[in-house]
């Protein structure tokens, strides 16, 4: 997935030992079975969608073309019980979106696991980042 | 990702309401910045090796090319101190391959974190999932 999300801002004081950052970063994707799922994708373009107001602009400004921008909208609305992204169509430029009570609380609900998820990794993060070496490997193409 | 990990036997038990699974589901990956990305099919592919004794023969198992085993192979061996994955190479069948200490190590302590991220997640992970319709929506496709 493009679009990154900027990282826990709660975790991001001193987490630096000798140089290493020891600060956790995780991606989660939350399984709903049948239901599909929710990643940093689908979230990062909601939170897109709610600040420029217009889902083909957050699509543009996430770097991701018109037809996955709406696919991946498609596929929000239909996972909940009503629909995260509210379409009113019309008008120049393609008309205007906004995200309901319910997709707030969908967003809001993904930040709240993902800064828990970091937090409950610690005891296990910090230990990975002092197996890595000196330096990262030099990557070889593939 | 294919390779399915068998989730959280720990959190196996009555996490049923009214039909509804509750039990937290979440794919993790952890990002170690340029040293690259543990996620669940690197994890499976070195817990196939463990058990298989091969690198080949674990790609089978896990319905993955040769290739993109050697690969990821490859891959998980520089990202540590050390190599994650022993080759002995020789023999009929393509050799041996066995996991060292330290690999046991990271595939612990990923297990670790998956777990205490399923557990942290659980206060969110509840009303996403009363949040979600009777039926999973029919796919059309995409």
């Amino acid at each position: 997935m493009q679009g990154r999300r900027l990282q826990h801002k709660q975790t991001a004081d001193a987490w630096s030992t000798d140089g290493v950052d020891l600060r956790p970063n995780l991606t989660i994707r939350i399984n709903l079975g049948e239901y599909g799922s929710l990643g940093p994708g689908k979230i990062a373009l909601m939170e897109h969608i709610s600040k420029c107001g217009s889902i083909t602009s957050a699509g543009k400004e996430m770097g991701m073309s018109y037809r996955r921008a709406w696919l991946l909208v498609d596929e929000i609305n239909h996972m909940f019980r009503e629909p995260l992204v509210e379409k009113q169509l019309g008008g120049a430029g393609g008309g205007v979106a906004r995200l309901p009570n319910l997709a707030r609380d969908v967003v809001a609900r993904y930040g709240a696991i993902e800064a828990a998820a970091a937090m409950a990794s610690l005891p296990d993060f910090g230990p990975l980042k002092v197996s890595l070496p000196a330096k990262p490997p030099t990557r070889s193409g593939a």
